[in-house]
């Protein structure tokens, strides 16, 4: 049986810009014996899949993790203090796109990688657009686009769309 | 213009069992301001959408980052020396799962976290499956279910699926 693990000792050895390790000792179910986790701890974030005039509004950025210049929907961290999930969804559009939706849609959340990172991304919907101007946060380089939904998706098939909440919020949006 | 960042200094800041931290100093193009950035140094993984008899084989297991029970495609890390990334997916799908499969369908990679870690999920497509025993790694606790496929789609849309990797094998290999 699939048991739930509790952490017992915690230790924070490394504090960063953008995420923290702990070190954790936890246990299994009643099992008393300790499991040693290492865990980044992080704010989590929002994705939008934003759509205009039967368009999806991408934006294209480079990750330093992925080390190449990606595709993906407009995203940012929880880390605004007290900011509610959807506040910072619409933030994050406006910052990167300029865009303010009228119709905005809860499409759940999901984990990037649920073994080793708390992250948690919130993915929303947004339609009934209306344009504005851009203003990226300090050192952030962003470009936008808007492309036909068809040509989204086959950029999914043809790997050129590769960041995953990007993909798992258009699937949640337009494939089920 | 998006332009490439270059790394031009590295230090390790942490080692541990599945990851690494680098603390690095980037230049971004011809600019030679330093750019600090921490990265999650991963080995990157294999994640396999696997078909049997009309029905999708998922396995579920506690994951320490997320917190939760969680379903999800069989998968695991890179993390066998040399071992090619078919081999680490079907070795992967037979120790989750016992399953052997003939027909091996590459749905290309996902990058997690691209903004701060370089994992790379390298995404495939099992069919004709054959059963065995399971074997997983030691401490690894997992336990296998086949669903019917447009039952797994409807824990997507609900939110009982919130695994990226899973969400997006799912996408490449059925919704496209």
């Amino acid at each position: 049986m699939i048991q739930k693990e509790k952490t017992v000792q915690s230790e924070t050895i490394f504090s960063g810009k953008v995420f923290d390790i702990h070190s954790d000792e936890a246990t299994i179910g009643d099992d008393p014996n300790l499991q040693h986790r290492e865990v980044i701890i992080h704010s989590g974030g929002v994705s939008i899949v934003a759509e205009h005039d039967e368009k999806i509004v991408l934006v294209r950025q480079y990750r330093y993790g992925a080390g190449e210049i990606l595709f993906e929907n407009p995203a940012g961290k929880l880390d605004h203090g007290n900011e509610d999930i959807l506040s910072a969804a619409k933030r994050e559009l406006e910052e990167e796109t300029g865009y303010h939706a009228e119709t905005w849609t809860s499409l759940g959340y999901i984990y990037s990688t649920p073994a080793i990172c708390t992250e948690k991304i919130y993915l929303f919907f947004a339609q009934n657009l209306t344009s504005g101007k851009p203003h990226p946060d300090e050192g952030e380089i962003v470009e936008y686009f808007e492309l036909p939904k068809e040509e989204v998706f086959k950029m999914i098939k043809s790997g050129e769309i590769c960041d995953a909440k990007t993909i798992c919020g258009l699937m949640r949006a337009y494939k089920l």
